[in-house]
């Protein structure tokens, strides 16, 4: 049942333990789901995740101009640093939708806090799937009475299945480290696919723990774990409206409380990334038609914007993307794409290998053996190095490839 | 032979009159090509265009920090504002080949500067075609000859295929304007169908004019030019490496000089919009696996530089290209890639027409019939109208759709 824990198990990340349970690992959480009939299938499209006292909180958001009304709710709810609960539906979208928009998504908040015993900003809300259809507020409604009687603290993989859209596998993990000799657990579930539609194939992750922890320095570690991950991937470029990252930390864990500038807080961000970074690159595997995964590094950088710039131009180019689907280690696309990153490269001092193999060096095209090329370019995993050769700085950003799968899903869906 | 040149006929620019004849059009040219076996076909691969007298010339170049070693070259030798010849080679581009690289550039211009009888500073070059090989300069000075010996002011098509690599259909036009009572002709020939490959679907055109105009005004004129038109369309958002836009100007005409901020700057300047506008569409209608051109025009901008980012940031998106490849007036993508192109628009302003219908509007999803509208969708043209009603700015952006095509055209070529 966890057997794909083990595939995203990284043991380069000192003192995390991998475990089960997935949102559920870490004390002090019960989750619920429900079938509202949103979901064309009948298959589970509301999620309820309740701490058993209130929670501290953090939360980071999309960076699109347009917002869904759930997002502008969840940015106000998580400002006092307190939550209980987080409430998020598949199938259909609260984007777009003007004042009615909103009071939908303010009304799931209510009907949480009435049947949760809390605060309606106590509750956090969440919403995907289609967008441009008038939002089943009636349906929801109906739900979420199911979804508080269904709550448990036993692991179940409908938890992370009743967020997927077009999502292919469900997507979860959890980890534990150790923090002054008390151990903590991280639980995280996300779904993502790439940008099929604003919101249909929109970004969430919802993180539980029973750290000991407060607002300021769990705000900081979320920052820095999403900036280490989900900042760090692109499936197309585009960015949904409603993307969404939230954490709870229940304090059931019962260690020293972690303060910045600590080690404990080093550890706990570290486990944090780590558990953002495996469900950053689950998406990325389970991108639209994706059939590998490419990691980019960019070192020799003046500084770390430099470097993700240069990722991101690489990662989101769609020649690049479209000749590793075709087995194809092009490095001219690369070092074009470098190119037009707006950072101030030079080719001279541009070394580029992919999967182990030097391509190109310090501006000298090398003599690469093509059969042998091909050969190493098989493996789902593709590594590409590129050595800007002006500086200490490095970043990795994470892609897929780009196929005829990503054309015909995309080109056959309608709004 | 010239029928499609109608095709590109927009009688809505005053006083530009459609006429035969491409760079030959204006007098005071000559062309002639070469076969010096680059292209593995054995077709032309070497085009030199040669004015009587010298000619002033303007030049406009990639802004890919990566620059192919003919740009470097070129735009040296633009700078004094007198060319005598344009050299440019198919098949093989030079680019990332260092000191190799620039010293055959140059070795090329000083062939031509020999054979032709002027400054090798008054040649002007370019090279597109695949990287990663050795630049074949052998094959190249060995076809320079011949192409001097082939000149002839006599029209053929010969001209503008030489400089095709993964084109499927040469470009070519020229207009007839009337400056003072005095009849200007400009002619251009042009090559690019999207970015496969940095280099090998490099975009060049090559200008010919017989109007009296100096230095200063020729460069504003390309520089507005080309902003209204290669600067405003976008195949796959890539940027090559050699992309090169050269206007020679003979004099011929006998209008009297034209100069800034005068009436026949004007004309002239629109004219030479015109021919660049359509060479520029003909690229975008030429993109790899491109089924539809698709224009986007964004209005209520509150400066045209935002007008042109939002245009620009739903022509590259890959979501807004797959979907009208399959039909589908997908507004939710349109709008999700305006939030994300860096523009402060506000969703409960945007309105958005997809070929005069409205689907989106002040921020309200309107209710379309789908049937009526995928039958609206059915002609190869598409209008997407997007007002951001924050202000009074207009831009036009022009892109293709993306097939299944695109991606196998681009995972299939080797570099």
């Amino acid at each position: 049942m966890f057997a794909f824990f083990r595939a995203y198990f990284y043991p380069e990340v000192h003192g995390v333990e991998d475990i089960a349970g997935g949102i559920f690992a870490p004390a002090g959480f019960k989750a619920g789901t429900a079938e509202c009939g949103i979901k064309a299938t009948g298959r589970p499209d509301l999620v309820l995740i309740v701490s058993d006292e209130p929670s501290v909180c953090a939360g980071m958001f999309t960076s699109n101009r347009i917002k869904g009304a759930p997002v502008l709710v969840s940015r106000e709810n998580v400002k006092d640093g307190i939550a209980r609960a987080i409430i998020a539906n598949s199938g259909n979208a609260n984007v777009c939708n003007g004042e009615e928009g909103l009071s939908s998504a303010i009304s799931m908040t209510n009907d949480v806090a009435r049947l949760v015993g809390c605060e309606p900003t106590d509750v956090l809300v969440a919403s995907t799937g289609v967008i441009g259809r008038t939002f089943p507020i009636e349906k929801v409604e109906n739900g979420i009475p199911r979804a508080v009687d269904s709550l448990s603290p036993v692991y179940r993989d409908t938890i992370a299945r009743a967020i997927m859209t077009t999502d292919t596998k469900p997507k979860e993990t959890s980890v534990e480290v150790d923090i002054g000799g008390t151990p903590v657990r991280i639980g995280a579930i996300a779904k993502g696919s790439g940008m099929i539609c604003p919101t249909l194939a929109t970004m969430f992750c919802f993180i539980t723990t029973d750290a000991v922890i407060e607002q300021s320095p769990l705000k900081s570690a979320l920052r820095q774990a999403v900036d280490r991950s989900f900042n760090r991937i692109t499936v197309d470029g585009d960015m949904s409206t409603s993307d969404t990252v939230l954490v709870l930390a229940s304090g059931q864990a019962g260690n020293g409380t972690i303060r910045k500038r600590t080690k404990s807080f080093d550890i706990f961000t570290d486990a944090l990334t780590e558990v953002s970074l495996r469900m950053a690159k689950a998406i990325v595997q389970d991108g639209e038609g994706a059939t590998r995964l490419i990691t980019i590094t960019v070192s020799g950088a003046t500084g770390i914007d430099d470097a993700r710039k240069v990722g991101l131009a690489v990662a989101n180019s769609p020649l690049v993307k479209t000749a590793f689907f075709g087995g194809d280690p092009n490095w001219g696309r690369i070092i074009c794409a470098a190119g037009y990153s707006g950072v101030a490269v030079e080719e001279s001092r541009i070394s580029i290998d992919v999967n182990g193999v030097r391509l190109f060096d310090a501006g000298k095209v090398m003599d690469v053996d093509e059969t042998e090329m091909r050969r190493k370019l098989e493996p789902r995993d593709i590594s590409v190095d590129i050595d800007l050769g002006m500086g200490e700085a490095r970043a990795t950003v994470y892609t897929s490839d780009m196929s005829y799968e990503y054309i015909k899903i995309n080109a056959e869906y309608t709004t």
